[in-house]
This record gives C-alpha cells, sequence and structure tokens, in this order.
C-alpha cells in the first residue's frame, strides 16, 4: 500500500466534507465519509438516519457496503476511510469487521466516539483486526458544520415554541 | 413494556437458532437473531456475510433493520432482540443506535463479544442509551452449533490438503 501524500490525504478529506455538506442540504447531521482504493474513491457515503429511518445508515456503513459491492468483497484491505466525525461504536466495528487497515478522521465526538474519545477500539490488541489512525484532518471545518447545524436546529425550536 | 415469561424467552431464542441453522444450511457461520415487538417477530436475520460479500451483514444487523422497515423508525422502543452468540462490537453499536431497551443472547463469544467478554457497552452510562443484558438462553445449543460448523469446515480443510 502506498503511503498517501498530505495533498491526497487533504483532498480525500474534503470529498467526505462535501458528503456531510449533502447531508445537511438534505436536514441530516453533517457528517460523511469515502472509502479510497488504489487512488480511487470506491464508496462514499452521508448520514442518511431521519430519510431512511434505519439505524445502521450513518456515513461510514454506507461508504463500506458501497466499497464491498464495487470490490466483491467484504475484506476492504488495501483501503483507506475518511470521515469527518470520529466513527461511533457501530461504525469503529464495521470498520474492523471489514478489515480496513487506515481510517483517517476529522473531529473528535466526546459523547459517542469509539476511537479516541470514549474508546479506542480500532487500536484493541486482543481483538483479530487492528487500524492505523490518523486524525485532525480538516477538524475545524468538520466540526463547524456539526456546530451550525445544530445552532440552526436549535434556533429553529425555538421559532417554533 | 410487558415482561416476557419464561416460556416466551425460549420461543423466541428458538426461533433465532433456526435462523442459525439456515445460516448453518448455506455454510455461513451459524449465527442467528429476531426483532420482537409486542409479541410479535418484526424482523429476522441469519450471518450471510459469505453470500453478500458485505462486512456488515451480520444476524443482528439484518434483523434490526428489517425491523426498523416494519416501524418505519430507527428507534426501536419496545422491542427484545434475540440472538444466539453475544454481539460484536459492530452489532452492540447497531443496538446501541437503534434505542433497543432489551437484548438476550445465547453464548458468549471470548474473542469479539462486546457484551460481556471483551467490553460490555451495553451497559456503558457514558453513552446516551443502556440496553438490558439476559445472557445464557439456550446457550449450549448456540455454543453446539457454532462449534460443529467449524469442526466441519476444519475437517473439510485436511481433506482438500
Amino acid at each position: 500500500m502506498n503511503k498517501l501524500t498530505e495533498h491526497e490525504i487533504n483532498f480525500y478529506m474534503n470529498e467526505a466534507i462535501k458528503e456531510a455538506q449533502f447531508a445537511k442540504m438534505i436536514d441530516e447531521v453533517p457528517i460523511g465519509a469515502v472509502v479510497v482504493h488504489d487512488g480511487k474513491i470506491i464508496g462514499r457515503g452521508h448520514n442518511l438516519r431521519e430519510h431512511s429511518q434505519d439505524s445502521t445508515t450513518h456515513a461510514e456503513v454506507l461508504a463500506i457496503t458501497e466499497a464491498c459491492a464495487y470490490l466483491k468483497s467484504w475484506r476492504l484491505w488495501d483501503c483507506q476511510l475518511f470521515v469527518t466525525i470520529e466513527p461511533c461504536l457501530m461504525c469503529s466495528g464495521t470498520i474492523i469487521n471489514s478489515q480496513l487497515p487506515q481510517v483517517f478522521f476529522g473531529a473528535r465526538d466526546p459523547k459517542a466516539g469509539a476511537v479516541r474519545s470514549l474508546y479506542t477500539v480500532l487500536e484493541d490488541t486482543r481483538l483479530n483486526h487492528q487500524v492505523t489512525v490518523h486524525e485532525g484532518i480538516e477538524a475545524d471545518r468538520a466540526s463547524m458544520l456539526m456546530k451550525t447545524f445544530f445552532k440552526e436546529i436549535r434556533k429553529r425550536r425555538k421559532k417554533t415554541k
């Protein structure tokens, strides 16, 4: 697996941020993800929980499912996942189950993050797969998207009261 | 939510075991799950990872997705999940994300179990949802299905060597 350059890392995270912006446009919590294989984006996803009314439709799960379909394999070897916000337990478990070797994320999620905040499951040596984690890529933009989104929701709620 | 009787608990776990047997019949790791709502099974699933080549297709995730579609809601309030083997991190995270209040499982999974063996995430009070856990229901049958499955695989592998 080739080491990604800083330029490439920023490029792919920017694509994940575009996905988060799509989510925001349709009133979903703005989190986006892409899966990269051999320099090509083979899976994309943004949070769709409200539209799908399916608890599994987080950005990472959708991007991973699309990548598995593209490679016709549940093993995402030689792939990288880019996601704007620290993955939760479900998404971290999905990353481990698909044997993804590398994850890049933007901002931490102190309430539900399972990679750095509440747990560090991707690096747990008791499990049969460990993931190399890179954090803080475009963190301010990823975090700002979330903050603005929740601020707008609170404002709307106040108006309707 | 009505408390389930011992008879009901065994009945639903038996349905989860049937799902595990379906998985075994098609050479998938024999784990099965059902989601129950108001005494009715509204989601069923068995492990399909090899057939789907999608890392997310564990029994619990499939049963939960089906239940969300049935209720047209990502919130599985007033539901119970029955699963033959202790859920992994991905499935435990999915249980938390769908706000399922009760989980019944059969046998522990010492290598990947996230409910009792490696983690106890369903009862983590730092998260915004906690789950009541009941373990050991039909554990011997659930565990025997797994043991026989892996024994047969090892036997087949020896033959082809």
